[in-house]
């Protein structure tokens, strides 16, 4: 959902860094200090969020944000410090959604390893229809399956739990999924 | 598994950052350079694994690094960019344990918010009883359930991990567990 801009000063000391192997058994390349030793290392990130239901129907929330400004996507967003992966993708459903629900299991583990993320999806059972979505959503809106809009939905593991969803619903029974998108 | 340290300068342009609610809708406190605006944002990290198993044993690793010297672990680390969840928990144990083995499923997600991590172990199935463990471990080696040393275990997620083995064992299932620890 974003790209990385190059470490190019030391988060310790502010001196530039330069790009080497550690001499500490490392086999990668990291932003290495010259100055004060200090390894920056960049790891993948954690994004989550719900798959809210109330019935048949999947709510839905239509970005006002960059990337995929005006198209549809499940409330999701990183994971933060301070928080356990359920607690940041209830966060992010109040957040984008102002939904009201009860959080249910872990649904899908998708890693992204293109853009260095891994999404997390819980369901999630709603307990109202009324929705209160804050200034990174146009739109909060239940979906029947059938009037899902397949082709204006913002990302690919979006579009993946929703399908992984409306399959295990009509198997009747809801497992875990895990995937990898390329 | 570590401390981080406090941002102090900015990754982009050197300068000394502040610490403030950034003026996007942010309703948290990040490093903000006050010069160039870079929002420098910190996130949970992965770490990822596996329980190898060959026949009834499993198989551990005596660190030879600290936090936790001379304590024993599964195979674990933090997953790196440029792979997926499987793949960093394929290479953990490629490294710390010289291992041969088969992957298997997503076993077990634990949020380990005290230190902002995320622990993920996958099941492997051992496809020989010789290692070729590297310069972090001193010593790899098969424990039947009985032999577990459990009170020279390095790390909280790991004793769950195995305690969350052998109870799928004995109930003759393996299934997948989440577990938020303290």
């Amino acid at each position: 959902m974003f790209e990385r801009p190059r470490i190019k000063h030391c988060k310790a000391c502010g001196t530039a860094v330069v790009y080497r192997v550690p001499d500490d058994g490392d086999t990668r390349e990291r932003a290495v200090c010259p100055a004060c030793g200090t390894i920056h290392y960049e790891n993948p990130l954690n994004v989550v969020g719900t798959v809210p239901v109330l019935g048949t129907r999947v709510l839905l929330c239509k970005r006002n944000i960059e990337p995929r400004w005006g198209k549809w996507t499940l409330p999701a967003g990183f994971m933060e410090l301070g928080e356990t992966t359920a607690d940041g993708a209830a966060r992010e459903t109040v957040e984008e959604a102002g939904a009201q629900f009860k959080m249910g299991e872990l649904f899908a583990l998708m890693n992204v390893m293109r853009v260095g993320q891994v999404h997390l999806f819980y369901l999630a059972e709603l307990q109202s229809d009324r929705f209160d979505p804050g200034h990174e959503t146009i739109e909060a809106r239940l979906f029947e399956e059938d009037e899902i809009p397949w082709d204006e939905i913002a990302f690919r593991t979006v579009r993946e739990a929703l399908r992984c969803f409306f399959e295990d619903r009509r198997a009747g029974r809801f497992q875990f999924h895990t995937l990898d998108i390329q």
